[in-house]
């Protein structure tokens, strides 16, 4: 059961690509197996056969990391959403991360166990009483004899740190992946410092995922690396962004647009946009790239199959599509095999086939959100009657605060 | 392994509401099993375990229908699109047979045959010959017992009503579903007499599926019922249309849309959009009511949420999602859960993210098209130019030659 | 002071191209002159100054029809606008008269005396009433000797029929033009009969005006042509449509978009657009093309410059453009020097720089409309639900009642 | 013929806001008088009945401040942009001032005579020779006595600069204003630092004008502001932006999108983006509020109704509109007069009718203009090819060349 391959941190060191997976809870959403909302996994238990196909479809696409399915799989969230199942959080994480081993020992994929920001912190736990949240889950992890870990989706960077401390006692290599734009983090730390915190703490791999679109992650990891370069410090990097165009969302990311979660649709990216992705975070230098909220497997496949002459790989879904396009050669109509070629799709500006919408979205909810921060970043200037403001919605969302922690 | 459920006409006949299920072709394509271009179902025997689980995920969401996934699985189609495969187009059948009934055992869903349109007709056969066709793969639906039998995708009325006098040979209940919108078929048959003509050929069900978007085809399928009450006929209805917003798309649907099949994205309907197909379905007198290419099983799950009350039935997958979005009351952020109620769903006008492309495109291919088609309506006015064009593109592109059948 | 230039009838006999002038309304509007909501044109005695350069500007533009601007200027319209001016509607008709009549006689132009629809009909006034309404404005414009007269702006063919009836005692050469696109008028009736009825009451020029954009108004004048024709009359054609994009438009026209009349700017036709226009008009056979609400004086230019190679004719006011924007070969910077070419301005889709913004409106106030028009054409099935509907609608509006005169 | 007025300085020491006029090339180029490319004002001389209306105008729509219809009026403009008229550069700048002089005597208006840059000062002349031209125009204005003096439109704060103090030379109160955005002028110098050099040459007045819409103009002036209070100066602020929405653009402005000049017309601002405009400026702090480019009456009328309760003033032109539409309680349809109302049109989002045009265009000319830029900050790093290329840009474009002057 032990892992045989080339580890994450050799194929890193030796300037290999890795291909990452794609967000498991909302291509499962989608499938009627997790639900919007408390986005929890018990679908591991419930429904192993689902998860494992979804693996094994990332897998057959390209990627080299099979996730665990553990999102949110914490046992402070479990319980707080309502987990009324007979199923326990050691349960849910330990058939997770036996699916994600089993389809690993399919190709050449390694399994990464995951964690993610916890209630615990947000409702301002201690930092022994979040790290024990984090300690649980590990314990399954090492039991299971993860491949490495990744500590991801953290909107506080004092959180992705301890996340990191506690998952470097394992002695398994750790990448940190934070929930940032390049404004950074909800307190106003910047890409660039979290970056260099995280690797402080231990993190080898820094980066970031979900949130925003890949040009924005890309630019967000991008300031990580010079403000790492800048500290003298040595990291490698990752990249794991929504599959949705977000060039209207503010800095807490599409959780504010409108259109969340489901009426995110015209927003999805073509496997075009992905190729474009993939060119742009490897020029930037990023060596781990995959996806998060919104990838379905053909768009890990574009990943690879824009990288495939770096890596001298193709993936093998893409026998049944072919480089930009080429199985359109055997369509039915005339017009439709002319489009199989590259500079069509790489030109293609598609069309919403909705003349009564809009471009673009005014987020919600950013108010509060800029309220709170701007409280935190200029203390000195908080009026009493900004502080009333936050106290109020401290006092009507008591897990929410996402900006106020032990700051008040 | 006999069919012991209600059957399809039975169903029908007491009113209920019967939930198809969505097409197999571009889900199975993003998730890396079959190839555009060809689109064919080679998957039932290479990777049955990606075709079950589709099955499984449209049975949760809702559908009592399992259609066999033998979409241009017949013999002249997949010699055509050069399967040197050592699969036969008997196992490819059959193994579609087997893993729907698998699925079909599992909850309340039939099992039903399915066949399109042929390159046989196309190419100027004899009608025995292409009746010879869709007798091979009428014999393995026989052999396996499905229960009952649709001719699906035919843009041609004629080919069409030869399905259904070969699957009327079985004594199984036939549906006849064509791909046309509201101008009809490609010689400019109308809606209405299409129907009728099915209807006479002995389709119990007629209805059309893709190439439109759910609108457009349920005014097309008006235009049927219209039709074949006038002609004091009687039939139910059935529409099972694209999850893709056409309102920019010529006679031929969305195959000439500049960004079909691989840029579509923007497109793409929401479960909201589903609920007002449903309803618009419903009101229409349709109870067959399913969906075609880029339907996810949450789309399908959509269409049994909007009926529940008249259908008295609650989907597995809705325990995943609850209705008009209630599974969002435990979502973290305060004003994403106040999205959890139906008028911020019924009202989003969602914005696509890319200010720089335009809500609708200019369809190509449709010169040819309509060149064919005025040909064929107007022979006294054609003029030996219009003459001349139609014979090259005859002659460059063999297999096309949509409208020219038999004609030229 | 009698015109001594070619009249209409013998240019448009002879073939020769009439460019007609732009809408006064909605230019002065802006200009600052004529008020939104009345739309009455007093201006003519208390700003001579300013209707008088807007003459000038389309006639230096290539207007060979000075319209006089009388439209809204009837005597019951006056009263009913709230005129509490101590100036009559005879000083505004002959004010009117003698500007038109002064720029005309600058250049190679003439005078048309206009009459439009009037609150008497609508208000259910006699026949007898309404007629002497239009023959007031007659008789401002005989004693001025207008070179010939155009009927205009009418949404009920019945209204036109009479005012054509009166303006024909005058012998003077006699224009219809209804503001109605391919739906036909406010009773249902088609094009191409309102056509037939105008002629037949003694037009010789028909043609369509306002409401609608320029490509569904030449739609409308070609099915009147088609109407003339099958009925074996003979007649010359106009169109002078509205300057603004109107794809989302009902039967009622730009009127009942959400964004009339203060918000129509991003639907402003470009100068490109306007050729396209000018060529299409001069294709589909109309010889008498304009333009109404929304025109600019450069937009009656672009007609006259699409159409200079049949015309032989430069209009003054292209000194200051060139064909296909050659003036830009004069400009600073090299990039806009390259866009002075045909091409470039022939293919241009051009942004709106407002991506939160749609692409087309939803009309209001159509379910009124439809309500009266379904309800006068199927009087059997009118249910007594929908005759409330329409009494009350009464009641609330009585001036407005559009298609209720004397049918209920 | 002497002002007897409240002079600029003395309306905004008392704290009163003054109203701008809009841009005349724009405008005399849609009536026929300005030829796009050149932009020269010889119309006050050839046409000057149209110049008097279009100064009517503004002053009825509430402009306090009547600009010479001087631009691009330079002797070096008029001969290099091939002025073959015989009509001097004195001439043409005499008659502007007799216009602005005649229509500001009808109202409350003052004459302000206009410099801006000039061909000389981007063809390497010399400040000697760059002044000599300024002076030229200011010997007219002398002559003319206007009321005071404005440099503007300068993409080079050096220049403006030289212009500034060319003018201060005559003892008039001088404004400067740039046609810079946020990023500042074109060698990068920010908006405060562009101020505060103005404002130590002795702009009692400094702001910006053309180039960007208001938003974008009105963000500009706050970083003016905020540089000149920094350097613990004192100025008044003015802000004359485009009517069109930019938000597309880049640091050159609406020059480089492709829309320039000829396709602008859907990014035209309403009204109702006026009212916006005018309250986001005197928010700012800005007092002396007027248009560019694009700018029609009704554009400053709104400005005039906004700021009406502040003013105290209700501007000629509103007789014929009432504020936030109220005329349309007048209209014909019950529908339109339901219009008349404040909160309908500030939440207006208007289609543009255009559903095959996108929301966003990419600017051209960038590149180059990027190029130069680099090239100037960056010295140092230059590579030989970049050098190669602009020097290239140089020979073919000897006029051009805008941020390399003296440089190379």
């Amino acid at each position: 059961m032990a892992p045989v391959k080339k580890g994450i941190i050799e194929r890193l060191n030796s300037g290999e690509v890795v291909i990452g997976d794609g967000g498991f809870v909302f291509a499962l959403e989608k499938r009627g197996y997790v639900k919007a909302g408390p986005w929890t996994p018990e679908a591991t238990v419930t429904h192993p056969e689902a998860v494992r196909q979804l693996h094994r479809e990332f897998l057959r696409s390209g990627s080299n990391v099979m996730q665990t399915f553990t999102f949110y799989a914490s046992d402070d969230k479990l319980e707080n959403r309502g987990q009324n199942l007979r199923i326990t959080g050691a349960q849910i994480n330990e058939a997770a991360c036996d699916l994600a081993r089993e389809v690993a020992s399919e190709g050449d994929a390694m399994v990464a166990g995951g964690v993610c920001q916890t209630p615990s912190y947000l409702s301002c736990k201690s930092e022994t009483d979040v790290k024990a949240i984090f300690k649980k889950q590990l314990d399954v992890f090492m039991k299971k004899n993860v491949d490495f870990l990744i500590a991801e989706y953290f909107e506080h960077v004092e959180e992705a740190v301890w996340a990191v401390e506690v998952l470097k006692t394992s002695g398994k290599p750790v990448a940190a992946s934070m929930c940032i734009g390049p404004e950074g983090d909800m307190h106003g730390v910047s890409p660039g410092d979290c970056a260099v915190r995280l690797v402080k703490a231990g993190a080898q791999i820094v980066g970031v995922n979900c949130h925003f679109d890949p040009m924005t992650c890309v630019k967000a990891v991008k300031m990580m690396k010079e403000g790492v370069e800048k500290a003298r410090l040595k990291a490698h990097y990752m990249v794991q962004p929504l599959a949705y165009h977000t060039p209207d969302c503010n800095c807490q990311g599409f959780i504010d647009l409108p259109e969340f979660p489901f009426a995110l649709e015209p927003r999805i990216l073509t496997r075009w946009d992905m190729h474009e992705y993939a060119r742009e975070s490897y020029k930037a230098g990023i060596r781990f790239i995959g996806g998060c909220c919104g990838f379905e497997p053909y768009h890990i496949r574009a990943i690879a199959e824009e990288l495939a002459p770096e890596r001298g790989i193709v993936a093998p879904a893409s026998e049944k599509h072919g480089m930009w396009g080429a199985g359109l050669e055997m369509h039915t109509k005339p017009w439709v095999r002319a489009r199989a070629r590259r500079d069509y799709w790489e030109n293609i500006a598609p069309a919403s086939g909705r003349p009564k919408c809009p471009s673009m979205s005014t987020p919600e909810g950013w108010g509060v959100t800029k309220g709170h921060a701007d409280l935190l970043q200029h203390k000195e200037a908080t009026s009493s009657q900004e502080m009333k403001h936050v106290l109020e919605m401290q006092k009507s969302f008591p897990e929410f605060s996402p900006n106020t922690k032990k700051h008040l």
